[in-house]
This record gives structure tokens, sequence and C-alpha cells, in this order.
């Protein structure tokens, strides 16, 4: 009975196979047309002459990769899927035009992880040592993307990234979101008989309110990096490090607890900057540099044309000016792309009361 | 007219569009049925209660990328479309069991990138420091599989990997193979001045020939790493390094010359260890270790069924013993499986010739 079961598993499971081997045939003559596709999309646009930079289009991606999760209805997770087709994008485009993209190294960062995260595997990717530097490779024209943290809870250089739009004739091209879950980490032993806990100040602050909970009679450490913070621990015994799981396996440390922040949505933001900019997707954001006249109530009365035209503004942050012509710099996000009317009169009026006034760029909201 | 062809241009993308809307969608729901597939399998082996390890095959998915490159015509390249169905195979198998796969790091490394070149991107990669301790993450059973390279032409490892399996049940259960290529970079200037040029001692002798012909001049001096010899040419004016093209960017150097290595197809081969016997996949290789008794001739009488059952040997290497029972151990490759009947039977004998036999593993050949 146990062999006749057996048979009829090995057979069924031999069945399942055939059909999978057929799918795979029909999936790879798809993907072939569609690489087909591509690639004459690519022929019209050379012989009409356009600059090369724009065969990648951050908004028709976008799309695409919306209308992928509207569809999917699982096995596979949204996560997958739409990892699946930005990988089949990134190689029919590649087939044309290879994109060069510079990130914030090294590799092995979240931000590399960005960079492939939106692009996709089929690109030449490039690790830079400063935002700066990613700066000037996109300016210079060497590379067609660079990938910079904007909101980086672990890396803490996300003012950088901000200030150097000042000096930078540079699109924002696109947004990428990476979620990131905080562990505590140590060489051995009980929560209880730790006494110091390093990291980042930024993961500190995010996972304050789990730290007084569960350790309220460690001192809290601030150090460069939670990598840092990582090889410190690892070098005494009584000290916890909090940092991303891959950084416990670097440093061979037990993870003691996982997902310790308090906010369990948290995610890490990144920029893609660019020399184009990107049409509507039907889903955007658009992020402003302002500068308001130093008057009392000048920020409000800058920021009253959004609300007065149904703008929703996500995100605003004031940076010390390093012109000397402003006291401070505001970097506001707001819902929608500049395109779309009311964005448009809301920019106007702001332009007209602003001193200092930019648009960094209007792009796709982050697909997952 | 120009506005006319523009208008016919555009009407002829947005119909190419369309046409790629279309195939995304059957594309997405033939991924789907492959999932519930790959799901279905899954269900069927647990209720047999299969040991969970044996999810993954490595043997099924070596002939299914084999199929996939028997059908290529382009315009993808092989390794694009070998690269797309590793990560649909690889979502596929996430779905039932992510697989733990340790490797020797750091991230950003030619090991990491022959791991998910091996396995695709859903999996949970864990970069360790050693090459002893993937064995014994492996070994302990903590990760499904390890990575380790076994010739690496950059990073010098190769013989660590080898002793490892002197001590250790692990099996080779595949091999990956990247193409690697040889830059010379420096700060800046022409070739003709460089006076010093640093290297992995492996680097440097695998571009001999071009270091004759083009500095004959400079002195060559081998360092540990690739990449610190790009820090040490990083910080002089006439001295160069010989690393990877990633190398050069994250040290900001100049490539002066690119693909300098004497043998154009300088491939470097990772092994992938686990605890599993692969079946035959239809093109497979063997991996023996193996000693002879220390008499004149014993070597060469060893090997002698191999060639006499008509199999194969594709590599051969001798290393010291650390046992103190056998001067010598050798690691060879031969064609086929071990359970194809001419290796069966060459095996046999050898296994009674030999005063130390071990089948380290029958694993399909590295696909691309």
């Amino acid at each position: 009975m146990g062999e006749e079961r057996e048979a009829a598993r090995e057979a069924e499971i031999g069945r399942i196979r055939e059909e999978i081997d057929r799918l795979d045939e029909q999936i790879q003559a798809l993907i072939t047309r569609r690489a087909e596709c591509a690639r004459r999309i690519a022929e019209i646009k050379k012989e009409a002459g356009d600059a090369e930079a724009f065969f990648y289009r951050p908004e028709r991606e976008a799309q695409i990769l919306r209308r992928v999760l509207e569809r999917n209805r699982g096995p596979l997770s949204d996560e997958e899927m739409a990892r699946l087709f930005r990988e089949i994008m990134s190689a029919c485009l590649a087939l044309e035009q290879p994109l060069n993209v510079a990130f914030l190294g090294p590799e092995g960062t979240f931000t590399q992880l960005a960079a492939f995260k939106h692009f996709g595997h089929s690109i030449r990717s490039r690790p830079l040592p400063t935002i700066d530097e990613v700066f000037r490779e996109v300016e210079a024209g060497s590379v067609h993307y660079g990938v910079v943290p904007v909101e980086n809870s672990t890396e803490g250089m996300v003012s950088h990234t901000l200030d150097r739009f000042l000096n930078s004739p540079l699109y924002i091209c696109g947004e990428v979101e990476l979620r990131v879950h905080h562990y505590l980490m140590a060489v051995g032993g009980r929560i209880e008989d730790i006494r110091r806990v390093y990291s980042h100040r930024q993961s500190l602050a995010q996972c304050r309110e789990w730290l007084d909970a569960h350790l309220p009679q460690a001192e809290r450490i601030a150090v460069e990096s939670n990598a840092e913070a990582a090889r410190r621990a690892s070098r005494e015994t009584r000290a916890a490090a909090i940092a991303g799981e891959a950084t416990a396996h670097i440093y061979r440390l037990r993870i003691l607890a996982s997902n310790i922040e308090d906010e369990p949505e948290n995610t890490t933001r990144f920029l893609v900057i660019g020399r184009q900019q990107v049409p509507p997707s039907g889903n955007d954001k658009t992020s402003l540099l302002l500068s308001a006249p130093n008057r009392p109530g000048a920020l409000f009365r800058l920021l009253e044309p959004l609300a007065r035209h149904g703008v929703s503004m996500t995100r605003i942050e004031s940076r010390p000016s390093r012109r000397g012509l402003w006291d401070y710099v505001f970097f506001v996000d707001v819902e929608g792309h500049r395109s779309e009317d009311k964005v448009a009169a809301a920019l106007a009026e702001l332009e007209r009361e602003a001193s200092l006034f930019r648009v960094l760029g209007s792009y796709p909201r982050a697909v997952l």
C-alpha cells in the first residue's frame, strides 16, 4: 500500500513538473516578444533622434508595476511579483541601453539594495564613497542616475542629500522605500545582563520605547553607524548593539530581540536623481525647495496656497541655509504631479511668495 | 510634415506599449500558475513527510535552465534569459521554503554574486567571515546551503575550501562559474609612468604576459587582496593596481587598461555545499577526494580505472594531507554522475585501490 501511494505521488509530481515545463516555455516566448517590443520602441526613438537618457521612463515603469500589483491574487507576494517584473523590465531595457547607476557605497549597503530594487539587476552599478560624488557623476553625465539616502534611519545621512540640491541642477526622478527592522544583538547571554547599548543615534531614537520597557538599566551610547555599534558589541560581554539582521551575522552576534522599533512600518527612503523631468504616472509626488522671507508668520503664509488648492503636504523639513541669503530653506513634499491643475496653481502662487523656489522634481510615488 | 511624422511615431509607440501591456498580463498569469504548481508539489512532498531540505532540487533547476538556453533565440542574451528564469524559480521556491544560504562574506564579493547567480534573490543570504564558518553553519543545519570559492583567481582562498572537506560530511551540490576580468587602474597618468603594480599573487600571475609586454619596467608587488592593492595604488602617484572594475570605482582610480588577463576566459569557480546528494541532471560532474599509498607510481595506477572506463578527468589537485596518514590527498573532478554505469564502475575500482576514498558529490555542471 505504501509503495502504491508513493508511486501515485511520484506520478502526480511528474505531471505537475510537465505542466511547469509547458508554462516555462510559454513564459519564455512571451518575455522574448516583450524584449522585441522594447527593442522596436528603442529603434523608433533612435530614428527620431531622442536623447539617450530617455529610454528609461520612470512613470511608465511605475504604471506597469501598479497594474501588476492590482492583478496579483497570489500565491506569490506582491513584493515577489513586483520584483520579477522589475527584473524583466530591467533586462528588456538593458538590451538597448544598459543603465549606469551610481549609488552611495560601499556595496552591501541599503542604498545598493535600493538601487537594485528600483532598477533591477541588469544595470551597471557604481558605488561611490560620498553623496557629493554621486551628485557630481550624475551632473557630469558619466552615469544616467544616482541613488542616495534621504530619510535613512540607520546611517544618518539625511541632511547632506537635501543640502546638496541647493547647488545642483539635478531632478528627483523617483523614490525608493525599503522596510527596515531593528534587532538587538550581543555576543551572548540574556537581555537582563546588558549594561550598554550601542547604535546610531537615529536607531536609538527609533527604539526608545522598547529600550525604556526592556532595558531601562542600560546606558545608550550613540556611535557613527550601526556596523560600528555591532563591532563594539562583539568585543564586550555585557554590551549589545541595535542594527540590521545582516549585521548580526557579519559580527557573529546572537539576536536577542527582533523588530524592536517602536514604529513597525519603519522605512528608509532613497531618492533617484537624474537629469530628466519625469511626466505624470497618475500617482506622483512633487518635491520643492523653498525659502521664506525672514518675517514672523512668513512660512505659514508661504504654505497657505497648498492648503487652499487642496494639495496635501506629506513632509516638510527645515535646514539652515549655507547661502547667507536666507536663514532657512525648506524641503517640502506634496502629493501630485506639477502638471496637475491644482498642483500647478498652488506652485504658481508659492513661487510668487517665496524668496527661493525650486521644483526638485515630480516623480512616481514608490511602488511597494 | 515633421509633426505628422512625430504623431505617427507616437501612435506606433503607443500601439507597441499596448502590446507590452497585454504580454505582461499573460506573463503574470503564467508565473502565477507556475507558482501554484510549485506549491502543489511542495504540499505533496509535505504529505509524504519528505525532509525539508529537498524542496530545492539542483538537478531539476539545471535541466530547466538548459532547456531555457536551448530555446533562446534572442534578442535577450542567454545570460539575461537564464537570470530571469533563475529569479522566477527562486520566487516560486521561496513560497514554500525560503532558502537560507551562507556565503563567504563580506557583502559585495564575488562569492555573494555567485550565491545570487545560483539561487536567485529570493533567498536569505548570510555573509560569514571564514570558509570554515560557512561549512560549520551548513553542517549544523542552521542554513540549507553554503557557497564558497574553490578556484578563485582574485581572492586566493582555493586551498582552504578543499582542505575543509577532509573533515566534513558535507556534499558538493553544485558549482557556479563567474567570468572575471582584470583591469589596470591608477590615480591618473599614463601606463608608461607606472613603476609599481600591486595585486593579489594570483592576479599578477594571470596577467603576467600582459605585464611583460606593457609594463616590463614596473615592480610587481603581491598583496593580500585586490582591494588592498587598489587602496595602496590610490595613495601613490606612480603605482597601479590590478583588480576588478568595481574596485576602481570604489577607490576612485582611473582604468588604464581593460581585460588584461592572459587567458580571456578567466572564470572563478564556486561550490555549493549542502547535506544533500543530488540525483543526475544529465550533464554532471563528480568530485572525489583520494589518497594513494605512498609508493612509486601509485597515483598513476590509482587513476588508471578512470581512463579504462572512459571517464574524463577535468581537474586534479594534490594537497599536503594534515592527517598524517597520507602524504598527499588528491581532489579529482570527473565528468558524469556517480550513478552512471561507467562512472560507478570506475569509482568502485578506484575505491578498492585508494587508501582514502570519498565522493564529495555528483552535481550539475554549471549552467552558464
